[in-house]
């Protein structure tokens, strides 16, 4: 788990950053399965997907890179493609899929915020770090795969993590306890996500 | 303001800086329009054409990432997101808009290189650091647009980049003051690339 | 040269590193080339491709970029893509590209991960930075040109690398000494990327 910015985190939000993390790398391990990719191929698609937004996020705001000396969280992306390797396609795969997606985008658009302001980082940019977070990692696994990006295609991708970026920004602002300001940060983003 | 290289810097380039990351949001912003995006993602692109060049300069050198502890400069990029989403397509607004940006690259690039030396990088590395301030920013902006790069259509880009960069080193290396070396370095790049 | 992991490092490796650093140029040069650009793009083809694996890996490690205080790595880079753009093409040509691009990417792989370990990375992260060294600066190339990238081509070549990296990960993890471990990992990695 990367460092999170205080002992009043819901325990809830740990599970999610895992939770985050496992479902990027499903979606991005599925996306290679779908390019009729190999399980190397497969495992670089979800390491690039789970890992590279909170990456960036952690280079821009000079933060230690969080996987780099927790080997748990590359072996849980690496997991993800061996079990979407095995795993033979099912009908309700893809609507399971997108709701765990919404979920991840709007946690880890309020782990990424909350992360760059613990580092001292001014509003404006910590809500960007948010973005990245929840953004970057598809986007990066777009490209590679020579697809228009999330991006150029969902309209309310972005914006529902920056909705929940700010919310989450706003709520520290204001002096609210994470453990109220987060999960109604997360739960907004998602909303708005899932309407689209 | 990115921290510059040395208290001779004429001010002229300090009001080049902030023009610069403006004019470079704004080309990214207005191809956001372009593609029919909406405002989040002219925002983004605003952002990654705006602050791209800098941030991975600075990553290399091993500097603050510039715009992440200055909440003005993300501002700023946001700021002309939403001017180019509320402004009417005006006939001279292309031709303007070129001439803005080949200026600013001429600025980056010399801007970049001053930083680079400044942080005692050798002379050959310091002009790439000229280079990368100057084009990365687009190059994301067209990748990520799904377009052939600016590397890739428009010969005399980098090349005009490359100019200035070399000229701001050569001008530094022969002890030139940067009042009279860097806006000799901006005019040449700006000629050439205006040539094209 | 980047700063290596060991004192016991073969000689042979450090001709390796220099002479991957070049090929990996060569070949993005080349590209540039193929792709009728001018020698300015052939130069920023030839530095991504030779440096960009490289540098990856040392940000995500925390290591200071290895390029930017050594100027003859960048050098070597453009000096390649000079070679490129006064060489005329030869049927022979592609082939001996082959082999030492082979060559170069199972050395690659082996430094990276040789050079995460000596940064305290545990294992798994560790053979991904050998991954990362030797597979990013083309797939950077690939996404810059527009065209698929290698990791969507040819599937043994990430595979090759990930078998390089993870040979030199055990041997070093076995208390081997470098002198035998790594020049194995490079014969692996070579063999099965030759295979294909």
């Amino acid at each position: 788990m990367p460092p999170l910015p205080g002992p009043d985190l819901p325990a809830l939000l740990g599970l999610l950053d895992l939770a985050g993390i496992a479902v990027f790398a499903l979606s991005g391990a599925l996306l290679g399965a779908q390019l009729r990719q190999d399980i190397v191929t497969m495992g670089f698609f979800a390491l690039v997907t789970g890992l590279g937004g909170g990456s960036l996020r952690d280079l821009l705001i000079g933060a230690p890179v969080f996987w780099i000396h927790d080997p748990r969280l590359a072996a849980v992306c690496l997991g993800m493609a061996i079990v979407a390797w095995f795993t033979p396609r099912r009908p309700w795969e893809e609507d399971l899929l997108n709701w765990a997606d919404a979920l991840g985008l709007a946690a880890y658009a309020v782990i990424g915020t909350g992360k760059a302001l613990a580092y001292a980082v001014p509003p404006v940019p910590a809500v960007l770090m948010g973005v990245i977070t929840a953004c970057v990692g598809g986007i990066i696994r777009d490209v590679l795969a020579g697809r228009p990006s999330i991006l150029m295609r969902r309209e309310l991708y972005v914006t529902a993590a920056a909705l929940a970026a700010t919310l989450a920004c706003l709520s520290q602002l204001a002096g609210l306890s994470t453990s109220i300001g987060w999960p109604v940060a997360i739960a907004a983003g998602f909303a708005l996500r899932a309407m689209a």
